[in-house]
């Protein structure tokens, strides 16, 4: 709320009226291209810019988003994209990075590299099948900025492929656990840790499991502490919230 | 249904005429005292005597079932009591064993000593306010037969709690498992013995647990193998397939 | 845990110092391939090697893990596969015993035929549709060394298809019971029988079975004891631990 | 609607005024006592007289139900009483019939005995706790003016103590059959006789019963044809059904 | 169980052994073809033949119990059909009655018409979309025999449309309703008979319809009394149980 | 929002200074008294004043968010009051208006009468025990200043219990249709008027309605339009609307 | 009912016989095309005319039932259409207006123009995900002759893209606001209008959005007062409901 | 683990045996004391002491669980407390503060005073019902050594309640937002800070809240970035969670 604030004191110097004041409010802070309205303040006013969700979005209105994000010199992340709008994105950007097991891809407003952050981010995952899900994670995380390492296939039915790697998952600032089938690694590795634990349940898994609630009750129920739980099979939402932490350990 | 037999034998010797086998089907194998029909053959044909499931009977109801089985010489056992169901029994039997965390009763028809089985169960709680199923299930299994040894409190927030106990519940020839909020104690001990393992759910913990359905989809969803589940708080279930196991792992 | 006590034992006698013992830790028990740390110590630790668990791996994932435990010389079993990775299993290994209605696939590590146990698991199933998860329970259950005997389409509805069948139903030493709709057949049998019984919950039936919410909720309250449940459609895991059962009756 | 053509054939005949038919309509088939708009002429409709469902009602509003039932010459049934409300009810009307099992008043309007139904209701109950349910729905049969067999206690978990009454229920009409846990008597029994049951779930069992959610489904989901079912602890529901059934077997 | 009769009837007369009674009864009443146990006793046990469901089955295991029910002079009635299976019978059997809309077959073993039971059921559905799950019962019950009158489409948003028709409704011995969205027509039309109502919900609606579960909760819990309910989209089961109802009426 | 404007304003004259203004913004609109934010701006910017919820809230707390309501001269409206609540605001302020069907309490800030407005609302309600919410309903909308006409106890089981007010009812701005069960005289009644139906579903019934789950699903589906549906018991919100429908029909 | 009244008027003019009246009552209102009955008195009834709810029906069905409402002077307008029967719609009827997004088709009667009412709809929606289901409310709305305004991706991700459209939303009569995911738009918007607001849940998000549950949970539960709810996705509804409020507002 | 490396290292020192080795592994880090296994060694390996869960202990479990602790120099929390609960505590430890509100008790090991963590929590909630769980969350936090700042009753149906404090909110290394109802609060929130929201449902609220799920889901499915979601009620793991991340921001 940068801005409001410079309005406002435009607004006592005398250099608006207060009806001005009203309608830069409108003006300054997204873009509106009729079906959307990007949000290009939200990067100030949020520490990250605005995703674009592919999901229920036409390719076209994937793109004409895209092009308006860069024209605001913002990055561009997508997620959940189809085959189409994957080959469209690459067709329109050659520059853009495509990762289809996390079906994202990314278009780098600038060219220059960012910096990455110098803590990291523990990624666990339980089986081989929750891999889209935790790659979405890793793109995304790596995308904002922080530093991944990647913890594959360590669910708990073999406890000593996660215990062999507990030093290591113990240096990250903060964890992210993806599991579909009954969720127990987030339990298990908070217990052994002592950074925060994001999280991730996928709807990986039999009958039962009903498309990820098995997964989702268990991390809530944890009875380790230090557990949060974001959306099932949403890599991209835990990566932000392990971002954002990450982030606070470097503040 | 050895009884079938007998009067299928008396009938080929024209013993008795088969309008009368008919009519000696509905008298042997069952004493009915109008609110219940208690079920005498069923030692004989499952292997352990019907137990008396308190909840929603009258103290009245119970008292009688209890006195039929043993006139029948059956021992008595009795789960979900009340407090007051759990008085009037002692009262009524003095000899009878009350245990007031699980909520049961027993009487037994003969004085002599039940025999032990060899083997034994591993019973394991995930934490203290598990307490009630998991007396449940101990209590019944020893009425049955078996040996139970119990490790309680050792869910996996504090894994060692476990681990420093797995020689000793690798002896066992089952494994109960009881645990509520996440039920993760289920996957991870199925990961780390040979053995069946009967889980029960209990309906301990916070609101999303929704009354035992957290642990129970969870332990359906067990990621390691040998799992099988009961019902939600059902200590008395798996003591019951728990020493069915039990005795086969003898014969 | 064999391999703990033999690298404590080498720490002991001085062969390696502690930190060696840390690092042997990672290294034993399981093979990384990326984007599966494939547990080559499960038999030794469980008593049945890692199964595949088909659903939602790639083809070229299903190989690669195939091809490490022929390696390490386990057995291949693989469930749950698509009609592509059944084919692509054959053409790698045209030794493969595919089971088309089961969707399973497995390779032998080496050629010689394994003993079977002398006990025996009756399958039951209740109807004609549930027949792929039967087949599943019958080709896992028989891949770990049990010998299976098939009663299939013996739901409730004709009783006299079950209660013709019971004395050959008794000689098992446990019994699997897979039934959709409403599931009774678990509990029909369970009362009939004094072995254990592992119920399979299947997702067959009209809307109100809720993808076999139906069956499952009405296994996990059967009125007869001895019943344990697996998930929805899981075969597999009722195989497995009928299996773990059969074994233990004859230990 | 006998009236409805008497108010038309009125209007025909000049003997009163459109306006006036429509007044008459309002008047004529309930009587408005502010809470509650009695149904005097439902008995007419649909075959039996409007029945007081106590659930949400204080006791003042249930004796003016009552009161202004008797009034016009209707029979009184009530359900779902308090404690309290039985007794108020049997102080106001010395005559009235209490069940407190099914929790139950009756007052008969005329002294008169109704003449009882030839064709008879089998009343079936799995287990000695679905009592109050079977109960309910044996008095509101009775009170319709069917006559009723009670087979308490067969649930399947004996199969005999069905299996050795099945002549007697086969001379029924109709059956009810009343049963929680997994209320698989419903698909048995159906499995056995020819004529249509009316399926009660019940709200007795363990934890994941929910509250009678495993029974509802099962019973639904029933692979033996001729069930349909109720609500949950619907006995009187199940009467009202069963008893039009029977009647329907006298035209 | 007429035939355990004869059996019990020949031993007593010493014409079999009680081995040979055992025997006996493995065989006389279904038709083991491996895959399924066509049940060939349940005419005479429940009052209708076996009706094959067709839905989870294949082509060839369906046209097997086809050629074996033919072969053992039943009428063959397939429900649930896929097209490729329509299209198979009809080139097996080209008298078969292919109902595309309900996705039916039915095939008669003999020639001869079979004749109606006079009393009649009442088929309402509430709307065009839930025709396919209406003509399901249509096909279905007069195939049993019974008499069929269609009220399409008279849903409550225009409440005229049925009480236009409710003197023929009336005059049918038992009514079903169709209904998906919030199944209202089930408790309308029972407040406005006087037989029994068989409620159908279906599948039809937006969102929160769940498939049906809105449908199907509304007429579990109908103010209006005389309604009993069948599985979601389930109108073979609903015709089934009408059927033995309007039959009942001819008793 | 107003006042907005005016500080904007009076930042624009120069009167104040830009932090002024953002101080200011915090004191105007509500009132902090530690554990409540009282919202005192709410009249102006939705039309209605703050209103008590009174479930969670100890008696303390009411008494002092009332109390700070009329020193800021506005009216007092408390809902779901425990008896203990109730007694309490009658001493506190003998004027208090009390019923004690609805759990409500009410004391006006000034003495003045309010002017009603001269649209009704029709208020319908299915059964005698759903008065408890369509007395809350009444109460708040005629505390707003709606004139409200009660229609009690005319369910769809009796139809021509609602056919024969439907003239009255016609005549009013908007409909609130209270009812448990299944719900359906909100999609009957709407079938029937031109105006907007608000649907509240209660938690009146058997078991499967799922405290009122069956009602609000039944609702969400209305085959009628015009239906919206508030929460579950919650006359409150259907009197909100209601009133501001009505309001609107004055504009 | 205003044809109710003139055939009782005739009938007390002596004009037709009872028997007559009873017979008119069935023609009159509806025109019944076998698997239709098209309600022709709708519009008078109830204020806007019978709409096609496209899905579930075939094309050939869809044909037939606009032709009947265009013979009898109704305007057409049909949702939730398929591909297929929009073409087949544009084919017959080439004055059609489609909306592709929204999956609608719309057939004037008469060639003029309809007048607009003069207050409008603000339509709110909260992401670019949910704009088939606006403008299916949008398109529905306009049809009915209410004006439109729309405010499309305005969540409360990015306040500001709301709260600088208030003033503006603030105009219309009536609001409606659509939102998946969390579906917080709607508390949010009513938390500063004075008009009702009709919210709509999309069934727009990730795993545990399960299909529009959470959104309608959320807005149900409204801690802003003034928002009613319809079903999932259901634009129509929303649209229906709130063209009434608007038609109030100029009563 | 630390102890695991000294065991090791005495053990590579040839200061113990392997034997030894297992042995003290059991010994040092739980108190077992029947019931249960205090976990001493917590803190080391988590960052923060076992906390005592009430729910479902007894007082006397409790008492003996704070002793051990005591007695080991760990300070002691304990939550979930019955009255009963909190008074044998106070009794027990007049040193102990009681927090009726929160239904916690904490009691210091040590009598310094803990220095408190630079950065602070904001604490909001949304209505003041949502008190007893936002106090849990506070008392917790700061028993763990992070300050917090309370905003309670600043929920988005008063938007400027939050608004005008947002400048403080924004100060905070991290939010828990504890909300009922529609629980919009978190999303909002998100949508205007930088730092990690906490959110934790509650289940304040009407019948479809479901005591709690709408809530928990509505914050699953946030549209804002940077939520992660906890327990139903949970104060006590927000609290952890949030003062995971606030130490994490002081590394």
């Amino acid at each position: 709320m940068k801005k409001l604030d410079e309005i406002l004191l435009k607004l006592e110097r005398g250099e608006i009226s207060a009806a001005e004041a009203r309608g830069e409010l409108s003006d300054i802070s997204f873009a509106d291209i009729t079906h959307t309205k990007v949000d290009l303040d939200r990067r100030l006013r949020t520490g990250c810019g605005e995703v674009i969700y592919g999901a229920g979005k036409t390719v076209g209105q994937i793109l004409e988003i895209a092009e308006t994000l860069l024209k605001n010199e913002s990055d561009v992340l997508a997620t959940r994209l189809s085959e189409e709008a994957m080959e469209s994105i690459k067709l329109a950007y050659p520059d853009a990075i495509i990762n289809a097991t996390a079906r994202t891809a990314s278009v780098r407003a600038s060219r220059g590299k960012l910096p990455l952050l110098k803590g990291k981010i523990a990624l666990l995952s339980a089986g081989t099948s929750d891999m889209p899900v935790a790659e979405e994670a890793r793109v995304c995380a790596e995308f904002f900025g922080s530093k991944v390492e990647c913890f594959y296939d360590c669910g708990v039915a073999g406890l000593h492929r996660l215990t062999s790697k507990i030093d290591e998952i113990r240096k990250a600032r903060v964890v992210i656990a993806v599991a579909g089938m009954e969720g127990a690694l987030a339990s298990v590795v908070a217990g052994l840790v002592k950074v925060p634990v994001i999280a991730v349940p996928t709807s990986v898994g039999y009958g039962a499991n009903f498309c990820g609630l098995a997964a989702l009750l268990a991390m809530l129920n944890s009875c380790a502490n230090g557990v949060s739980v974001v959306n099932i099979d949403n890599g991209f939402g835990a990566a932000y919230s392990a971002h954002l932490i990450n982030v606070s350990s470097h503040g």
